[in-house]
């Protein structure tokens, strides 16, 4: 297969586009793709302090170089959940550290058990993706808020944004269908804008992109992720992209052009939030998703509300 | 595996619901699933005349005995459509009318070549199940409309409506979203009410039901709907399900409570119709599908009104 623009051997098919790209020629389609989902959903400018947080894992890791790239100068944050099975926290942060010392960019590192005492590991009988998630998000939240950093970037690609979209869907989860976007603005003091620039680009093109550009990464997931019910989703949606090229992306592109079918839900839900009794945070219950976790009483999480449920204990 | 009423031995294990049911309580069970149906989604009376579309397949066929022994009294309506590869429209008939003959039901056989002079196969280069379907269902209402019924059902299971939600939702088809529903009032003089009493029941139920019930029927799929994309869709929901039980469930139900969401859709999609140019019936272009259809202007099908486009010529 030929490159479709300058005809040097291909190194990826782009099905849904019905076209090969050589390495070089791919190269600026992942920039180009990356700056058109920061333009078009009016993410962040140059001007504006950019955080992004990184896992050590190629999406963010490559989202990192492509904004260092496009000369958005970002800074990067890494949070240490203390997951020490297989040293995955351990080895996460030797990949991110030596990935930002090759490159001279700024890293911020933060870990859970100097926030709390604890890593994810010691609480309850088992470490569950959505607490994790919910931790994770509030330190990065804090940090990006208390850093005065404008913006909060993440990895998220268009396969996880398909994936999570196929399950709000499944389960007509329409306040998450309500507030899922790829730019979401801090609508509360206490809350940073979050974006996703590589929502335009599959797993498989991010994946491509940090291995051209001879990028080290820790490619083993979260020994706790196994059967994760997104993975499951992505699955069966590349099963779909399999048979009509595309599906992913239309799928994503067109909720987001039906967005306005859930506004009444987002306002209901922006209405009817109060503020933790705790920490002051937004929250739809006495004690927001953190402080119930802080305190203990992980039986009954309650309501979370996603993106908004950072507290300052 | 025992029944979970009687402890007989079980004869399916329905895992949605964690239980097992022996042959008895099966069959109770699936009677008390449509008769729920029927009331929950006011489909129709016992006053009502009842038209059954019937193809010869375990659905339709189910129902069609299911109503009957519910009281309904129910007339069937085959509808010929003239595919004669494998003899399938044959068969299909004989099927049909040695379950009429055995049950003493009244069946009504209509044929595509008796109202338009050819069949399915003699139109275009293949066989194309949007096209099919199109016509079977003006073919199907104009009857039903004819004839005085109140209302025509159709075999419809839980599958397939999951299956077609999926495939709606994964497009954003927001027209069709607003349109699916359990029952579909006539709101039109030309239109009559639509009614899928199986839509609690899973095609695996509803397949049992008529194996045991020792109903003969025609267990070939259509020669042509070989690779139909509603088919990938039910295989993914099945994968789904098979993690989670009662996810098909859930999803329809969940959209049914949701729809709502559509209203705004539905009402400016009627209140856009206007009538054919030839035949009167309700329809978004000059022309409705089947008179398109009929004219030979194959290329340019336009934007059919589902359940709704059917003419008199």
């Amino acid at each position: 297969m030929k490159c479709k623009v300058c005809k040097r051997p291909a190194v990826i098919n782009l099905r849904a586009q019905n076209r090969g790209l050589c390495e070089g020629c791919f190269d600026r389609y992942v920039l180009d793709r990356v700056e058109k989902a920061i333009k078009r959903f009016k993410m962040f400018t140059r001007k504006e302090k950019v955080l992004v947080a990184v896992s050590g894992g190629k999406d963010s890791l490559g989202l990192w170089d492509i904004l260092a790239r496009l000369g958005y100068n970002p800074t990067g944050l890494f949070v240490d959940m203390g997951i020490h099975r297989h040293g995955h926290s351990e080895r996460s942060r030797k990949v991110v550290e030596a990935f930002a010392r090759s490159r001279g960019l700024e890293l911020i590192v933060e870990s859970l058990a100097d926030w709390w005492g604890k890593g994810i590991e010691e609480i309850g009988r088992r470490v569950l993706c959505p607490t994790c998630g919910m931790a994770k998000r509030y330190l990065t939240n804090r940090t990006a808020v208390e850093g005065g950093f404008h913006v909060l970037c993440t990895g998220h690609n268009l396969d996880d944004e398909a994936a999570v979209l196929l399950s709000n869907t499944l389960n007509w989860q329409v306040g998450y269908l309500a507030r899922q976007s790829p730019v979401l603005e801090a609508w509360h003091p206490r809350l940073t804008r979050k974006a996703k620039p590589l929502v335009l680009l599959t797993e498989r093109e991010s994946a491509l992109y940090t291995i051209l550009r001879g990028i080290e990464y820790m490619d083993e997931p979260c020994p706790y992720s196994r059967g994760a019910t997104t993975l499951v989703y992505k699955r069966l949606l590349n099963q779909v992209e399999w048979r009509s090229p595309g599906t992913k992306q239309r799928f994503y592109t067109l909720f987001l052009k039906n967005k306005g079918l859930f506004e009444g839900v987002a306002r209901e839900e922006r209405e009817g939030l109060k503020e933790c009794e705790r920490c002051g945070q937004p929250t739809w219950e006495g004690l927001c998703a953190f402080c119930r976790f802080v305190e203990g009483s992980h039986g009954d999480r309650g309501r979370e509300v996603p993106e908004g449920d950072q507290v300052r204990p």
